[in-house]
């Protein structure tokens, strides 16, 4: 019998609740063994809530949890990269139990010391709900491309941003609209910045890129920008050359770095990112023998976030014995990250254009420094060509305040 | 240090060592130790091959690499179901050695014997290469949606079947030149009724049935067709319905029992089944919690196939400890198989009409036999509605030689 302790009963707290209820016949077949739910923690001991608690132990003080005798495993779904959270993690670490949790900020921010406790303490550190909610591109990448070397990673990790993007193209609907609408039906939180503005995405990002790369999880090196700017005009601009805008996360080699970025940007109307909509998450990966995979699946909501961390808590229970990132936490280089994203093709809106004519203006100016213009898409915005980004920048920064997004091959 | 025997030098078997030697550092990190070629065994030692034999011992007799002191595991990339494969497959775990392999018709005749016997040995049965080549499809089912009750699955799960249709539309070939021109790029075999009549899907869904539902994998309980059949005239009509056509594995919940089938089937054209041309694979899988996972990837060819079995080698190197159909071998269900697969819209062609106004009489014929008729499809095909299986097969039944294909949703 495998005994965890749950820290945190919102949505997926309840959901992993739920699951290992509802399956548990199947699950301690799959685990060979029994998981039990020893204990359970959460802030309000009397709200309602959509899972049966009995039989399980409530403990007040979550710190409690793991130094309570007989709990192999805490389980963590309360987030935050400080605070609680990280307390938890240290302390349940040092007693020799293992961690699994959901929580993205956290792993992105303390993940090598994290990981580096959990070998030193012979305890698992796993965080496959942390990334893509049901999609398990942890496991994808930790091992089942475990042979490659990987290339490049790119995916739509915010089910928010993705769903307000969809409801502002399917809608024709303003950024504000589709924002008060996602909050509505609970998609979106009532501070939404974590989400719209790229650092929940980002915080994603920096795992698949210590997986990927075996670099220690780093936000700082990361450019990110979120989705506030996003216009009705750039979705029907993007419509006119057979693209749609998705917040993505991009990882890939460049310049004999590593270039994370966190953007909004055009991908082909044809392609699986495209046709990613709503809630749903998609993870593109590229390594030098499988080639391309992709992934696609529901990123978020009570019931896959569950199937994720249930899948870590089996893998515990069948003896999984894997460093956090796939190498040791010593191994894991500090990377020379990229301060240059690749050059790409480029969508450029000058807000301030508002006579005809004046983007011909613009185009010839762009020309005069240097960047290919491809397209005009009147009134505002134009395809730029792939320009070597500090020329580019140098040739942007004469035209004021514009808008750029990176399209996709 | 991790030592392994190659049994097979084909493509894949090239790729395999190819891929040890090119990233055996990083290999060698991820898996926590080295891994080394200790042996290798093929038919013919004079061919030239793509990699370099040179530090490794060649033995000509392929059983004895499963006796050779100081091996740890056998990677099987011979194929076949019966003859040597089966042999060495057994020795070797009867020796307590693990044994990993891209053999899908032997794990699909033997696998549950095999399981039983790694098992009893302490040894391990990897075969994530057998289905889907590159995709971590078994490692999904297995461990990434390990809590969930699996719904459903289906996929394109062989290459040369998908380049087969795919070329037939794009270029406006026939099946037999379709054919001619994939033996010509190697992607078919000189007898290829192994891939176009379904066996090879067959085995993959085997396979695919028994990780989703914890029963011995079993060939016989499965309806199988091929693509044979299939004419430029099916295709046309699919696209008239924004379909196309892509032989598909599924399996289901069906009348209390599971339904497994091979079969050409229309899918609608939006969908990410229909957009995985050539040689690609995709696979779909419903679980009760994630919802629906969609993987995509490249199914066969050296450098995926490699991706793939290196990866069980890794996970070998790492401890991995897990029944190989993700429950004990005795807990492998034989299981009620319903002989009824699930009612679905169906294309159905009467290749005798050649009159106009046939086509009507035939659906005046199908109604009067209780089955909807949704369109006609001139000059010679239709779309039923969904229809009771036995109702439709005696509607049927009256009008001779037919070719039918369900219809996705």
């Amino acid at each position: 019998m495998l005994n965890i302790a749950i820290a945190g009963l919102g949505t997926v707290g309840a959901g992993v609740v739920r699951l290992l209820q509802t399956n548990g016949e199947l699950i301690a077949a799959r685990a060979g063994q029994p998981i039990n739910i020893k204990a359970i923690s959460a802030r309000d001991k009397g709200k309602k809530r959509d899972c049966d608690l009995s039989g399980i132990v409530w403990v007040d003080d979550v710190r409690k949890l793991a130094e309570m005798p007989g709990v192999d495993a805490v389980v963590e779904l309360i987030g935050g990269a400080d605070g609680i959270a990280r307390e938890l993690a240290e302390v349940t670490l040092k007693k020799g139990r293992s961690y699994i949790t959901a929580n993205k900020a956290l792993i992105a921010a303390y993940g090598r010391a994290l990981a580096r406790l959990a070998e030193q303490n012979k305890a698992q550190l796993l965080f496959e709900a942390s990334v893509a909610g049901g999609i398990p591109v942890i496991k994808a990448l930790r091992e089942g491309l475990a042979g490659n070397r990987i290339r490049a990673a790119r995916g739509i990790l915010n089910g928010t941003c993705n769903y307000i993007l969809s409801r502002m193209r399917e809608a024709k609907i303003s950024f504000a609209e589709a924002l008060a609408e996602a909050q509505a039906k609970g998609y979106a939180e009532a501070d939404p910045a974590g989400d719209i503005d790229g650092h929940d995405t980002a915080n994603k990002l920096a795992i698949l890129t210590a997986l990927a790369y075996g670099v220690e999880p780093d936000l700082t090196a990361m450019s990110i920008a979120g989705i506030r700017p996003v216009t009705p005009a750039d979705i029907q601009a993007a419509e006119e050359i057979d693209c749609r805008i998705k917040l993505l996360g991009l990882v890939e080699e460049s310049d004999g770095g590593i270039a994370q970025q966190v953007s909004p940007c055009l991908v082909p109307k044809s392609s699986l990112l495209a046709q990613t909509e709503g809630v749903m998450n998609a993870v593109l990966l590229r390594g030098d023998f499988v080639g391309d995979l992709a992934l696609q699946g529901r990123g978020a909501g009570a019931e896959p976030t569950a199937s994720a961390v249930v899948a870590d808590i089996i893998d515990l229970a069948r003896g999984l014995s894997i460093p956090a990132f796939g190498v040791k936490a010593a191994q894991l280089k500090k990377a020379r990250f990229s301060r240059h994203v690749p050059a790409r093709r480029m969508y450029l809106r000058v807000p301030a254009v508002d006579k005809s004519g004046a983007l011909v203006d613009i185009a010839a100016a762009l020309r005069t420094g240097g960047v290919t213009v491809e397209k005009l898409l009147p009134p505002e915005a134009l395809v730029l060509g792939k320009t070597d980004p500090a020329v580019l920048s140098r040739a942007v920064a004469k035209l004021g305040a514009v808008f750029m997004m990176p399209i996709m091959d």
